[in-house]
């Protein structure tokens, strides 16, 4: 039992190293971490099951500090609870370049920062995907190897984004009831009070969602106890809102948007120190607060050994079941079985859309790794995500591996993120290439953290035909190949869908994007080939000797390509066609390699149905392209395969005109 | 008064042209507009002030499909009412190549479409706009001129997606009582029920965001009736829960999801033909309905001449002001105050942020511009955005020029999207550019409909500094200059943001970005020039007798170039500097002026703290790059620069490794 003076004690620790770190560094958010100190005193030395030894243990709760501006709270969290990797020193270093402490919490940057998080709304749709894996892998392993919570402290900012009506409605559909939300409600956004921008009674939004909801003094430890307590035992997720005052302990600026996001400043300081009763130095926690901290960081040894006794004690297929998921690693008979797909591939030539030939990848794959997580927002029967393994999860079983996400492209993409980052399944989505807009931002921070998230993106460009400009992708592929550690693939036939899919599932530390049309695609790949050709992101499919011509396409341009060698080939003008399924994959190869594969002929042309950007590093920025610099047009897809000028007719009159 | 027969009759009129059109097509979604026919009719037979004669009329009552994927019910109702550029013949080129008939209606392809619909929620957040332009403007010019109604249908998708949410908190919260939004409540979506993916009390949720709810069975036109009537004396936005039959009257498919999307089918048609008592042929609409339709397509004809003699009679120079600003030109002054104020940062030669580079233009515009209405989502301090004429607008006193949007881009920026489709006013917005990626969707919109909003978007680079990779855009500039029609600028100093703004005013037919600062630049331009040099795109900064170095450069590292180009004069090596505000204008120069600013230096340098594709059109693909390729970090900016290579001394030594 901590005292109410041993509470506030440890409460005001965090508050001073969030005032000081950001002093020093001058630069940060102090106002967040001195208001829910209180709240996360409460959660971390009474609730959270965690252990700083061992981070990793995979049935922790898991901790979103959705608020990600308040990084500083977690940073003290985690020194004063003992994690080795977050030192006073780290704190000093606070948003310094190379600290771990960056000013948004960056995951992998030290143990028990869950996720990265700052843009906001983030974070609680991550903690959602967390929910969700732990209620499946509930049902798969059972509670002795999977029983925890997710907790996460959100800002207003958090509940103003879309996303979070995404993530909060999903997460009440699905009655996830061991997700809970802390909600830092100080009433305070940047431009000033709440009430200037928003006037939401987010009590009746959440219940009108599915949710539970409670009220508590976000200053008083035993009604927050308390209600984590009632929020523990409820059927459904769980909204706390804690009534703060941001800058809590400031004299002058509490509960102002002046604590927001600056530094108190050394007079602010000293009048907090002397206000809290607080005479410890900048960075100097006093003995027995840190031991305080210390102790609250050991409650849960033993429920941790007891866990792994469990695990050790498991049944041996299951215990390597379970720690082979965790791990990230695929079973052993994974590439065999691709391989004799491909065999099969090889002799049954399909004709085929990608997005099918991806379904049939996919129950070649759901069949032998048992941790793939499908979904689709809404678009099951355009995406083809569905295989006869994935029977749809529902909110009263959790047996199945297929989530009807809604149409909540956002939602969908940051709850994938949260599965992964959870651990023990790889999740992977369906939608249109077009809406990869509506959940870019889930996409990048995947990237940014490195984790493995699949996005199955269909009707990937003016193929999709009728519905016109506002569903056609032009320039999704360049601004989606501009992402940093994203591998966009876009496979030109069924072998080559399954090449992607294999090197996607094979990369544990960044995401990928299956961009595949809704439009069937000749065989571009006859014959077996034992190597994953893909995983060089380009490679040469037709070769000539003294080629005038090099073709360089990707996905469904494939065909055009292939046709207009042959058509150049006819008439005497030698050339090659080199597929190119991905760009960050060539870009990463020898340059020898990447020489030999761009080649010499006089006249390179890339053929693709979208825009120029970032194609020039093949061409060259001489190089002819055949694609689209404009939205694209509501019509039958060869209408407009035609009206823009992509076809082989075309390929084959550029190079005429280019060799003159 | 309108018969129950006649009614049905005429709403029957809208199922049978959307089934046969889409039948013809072999392609697009009948469901829809079978299922709210019923909603339509009484709407536009009873309540919507429109007059197809006049479409532009700026009075008129705004209506928005959000859910756009039943376009046919807009043709239909196009067609009906009496627009004279929607004939049955364009009813009939239903989604073909060329047709005004888009699979989802386009903003300009016809009189009465009033936003381009399809990527769900877009259109319910336009209709914010709508409404907030309404009263704004009602305010402004009093209800003599403005004094009209926003009308919604919109789906289960539209309700599902964040951006829905956004967008009717900000309507709750600005007591938004002229909008009205029909809920195609029929319980379906593309996956099956909607209850396979969503539990949400609709009903409580828009009450819990300050709106008005109402519920009725959406076949029974007197109910509708009476729940439009008594929506449009509520004090608050209004959502109508309308129970409706997707499909409905085709006997065997009416209720599910195999109407959503693809064509019932000639026999199902048939059976549809019997069951609703239907039995002309296809495209053919029995002259009495016709006849009531064209009826009431002329309901309002007299409330339009009354608006004309009002505004006639108005005071004339509000007269003027009001037919200018739909007009949409700017005022005759315009160009001289820019170029008045050109004359003074000439002299005065400030070192400042770009940010507040554009704040200090802003106020020199909203000075002059009464049509300017600012913005921020939540971040107004950060984006300088509101200037000394820009009062906050609030729920009670719309007489300000600037709103608090809130923590929500993607609602703002198609908010921003429905005050330009509106007329009369100007918007532009404030937002960090890494959060361009959360309201991309509505972005790419603007530039699909070619429409003036402008978004200004700060923090544009690591130059932001502590707040690190969440908050650093690298690809962004790249992202956004993917999307055709965008323009896209990057000024480098005060002089350059004030011809910037310049141009993205005087856009009236595409939708602009500034990327500004966080940090300080010094001038880079020193001298006055009447001319606006932004205006080409890129244009020679310094210029030099032979140089053996082309440095080109945008925004904060154009400072970098000519540090960089002193530098290497300083060593004998002739060199120039070229600023590039704007890639999309620099591609729509002559090509004799792009070679002359490309120049023939055998080297040439691209420096931008972004990533490099892109650029090669510009340095070739053999060109030297100082930029970034990978995610940012957090740490102080001079220190990020330095740790990613983006200085002087870099392009320095480039220069000199390339020359040998």
């Amino acid at each position: 039992m901590i005292s109410p003076e041993k509470h506030n004690r440890m409460a005001n620790a965090i508050r001073f190293l969030a005032m000081d770190a950001v002093e020093k560094a001058n630069s940060g958010h102090p106002g967040m971490p001195m208001g829910t100190a209180d709240v996360a005193t409460v959660l971390f030395t009474r609730f959270l099951k965690f252990d700083p030894k061992n981070p990793l243990w995979a049935d922790r709760d898991r901790f979103v500090l959705s608020a990600g501006h308040g990084s500083m709270l977690l940073y003290s969290l985690l020194y004063l609870t003992g994690y080795e990797d977050m030192t006073i020193e780290d704190i000093k270093q606070f948003r310094q370049l190379g600290a771990k402490t960056a000013g948004h919490p960056e995951y992998g940057h030290a143990s028990g920062i869950e996720t990265t998080t700052g843009p906001l709304g983030q974070g609680i749709a991550n903690a959602v995907g967390m929910a969700i894996a732990e209620k499946k892998l509930t049902n798969e392993f059972g509670a002795e190897l999977m029983d925890h919570y997710t907790y996460v402290i959100a800002g207003d900012g958090c509940l103003m984004e879309g996303i979070s009506q995404e993530a909060i409605t999903l997460a009440g559909h699905l009655k996830l009831n061991k997700l809970i939300v802390l909600w830092d409600d100080n009433g305070i956004s940047i431009d000033g009070a709440v009430s200037l921008a928003d006037s939401t009674d987010q009590h009746a939004r959440f219940r009108a969602s599915g949710w539970n909801t409670l009220s508590v003094d976000g200053h008083d430890p035993e009604a927050i106890a308390a209600a984590i307590e009632e929020a523990r035992k409820s059927d459904k997720p769980t909204m706390i809102a804690c009534k703060t005052v941001i800058g809590f302990g400031a004299p002058n600026k509490a509960g102002t948007h002046k604590v927001h996001g600056s530094p108190l400043g050394a007079d602010e300081i000293a009048a907090t120190r002397k206000a809290l009763g607080w005479s410890e130095e900048a960075f100097t926690i006093p003995a027995d607060v840190l031991d305080a901290w210390r102790l609250a960081g050991l409650r849960s040894t033993k429920a941790r050994k007891d866990w792994e006794e469990r695990l050790a004690a498991a049944d041996a297929d299951k215990r390597a079941e379970f720690t082979r998921r965790f791990a990230g690693d695929l079973p052993g008979n994974f590439d065999a079985t691709i391989d004799t797909y491909k065999k099969k591939l090889a002799e049954t030539k399909p004709t085929v859309a990608t997005r099918k030939a991806s379904e049939d990848a996919l129950e070649v794959i759901n069949g032998v790794l048992s941790e793939t997580l499908g979904g689709s927002a809404d678009l099951t029967g355009s995406n083809n995500t569905k295989t006869s393994q994935t029977k749809s999860i529902t909110p009263t079983d959790f047996s199945g591996r297929y989530i009807h996400y809604g149409i909540r492209e956002h939602g969908m993409a940051a709850a994938m993120n949260g599965i992964a980052l959870h651990g023990g399944l790889i999740p992977y989505s369906g939608g249109f290439l077009i809406f990869s807009d509506y959940c870019r931002p889930s996409i990048r921070l995947a990237a940014l953290m490195g984790i493995r998230v699949i996005h199955v993106l269909t009707h990937d460009s003016i193929g999709l035909g009728e519905d016109g400009p506002t569903h056609q992708p032009v320039e999704h592929m360049a601004a989606l190949r501009a992402i940093p550690n994203l591998l966009m693939f876009r496979p030109a036939d069924a072998t080559e869908t399954a090449e992607c899919w294999q090197i996607a599932l094979e990369q544990k530390h960044r995401p990928s994007g299956l961009a595949l049309t809704r439009q069937n695609l000749v065989a571009a790949r006859t014959e077996y080939e034992e190597k994953n050709l893909c995983a060089s992101g380009a490679y040469e499919l037709v070769s000539a000797s003294d080629a005038k011509v090099s073709i360089f396409a990707s996905g469904s341009e494939v065909e055009i390509a292939l046709k207009a060698q042959a058509e150049l080939t006819g008439k005497g003008i030698p050339a090659r066609v080199v597929s190119v399924p991905c760009f960050e994959l060539f870009a990463e190869q020898p340059d020898a390699y990447r020489e030999a594969i761009i080649g010499n002929a006089p006249v390179k042309i890339g053929v693709e149905a979208g825009i120029r950007q970032g194609w020039d590093s093949i061409i060259g920025s001489d190089g002819v392209f055949i694609g689209m610099s404009s939205f694209g047009a509501s019509g039958p897809y060869k209408e407009l395969y035609k009206h823009f000028g992509i076809t082989a007719e075309a390929v084959v009159a550029a190079a005429e005109a280019r060799l003159g």
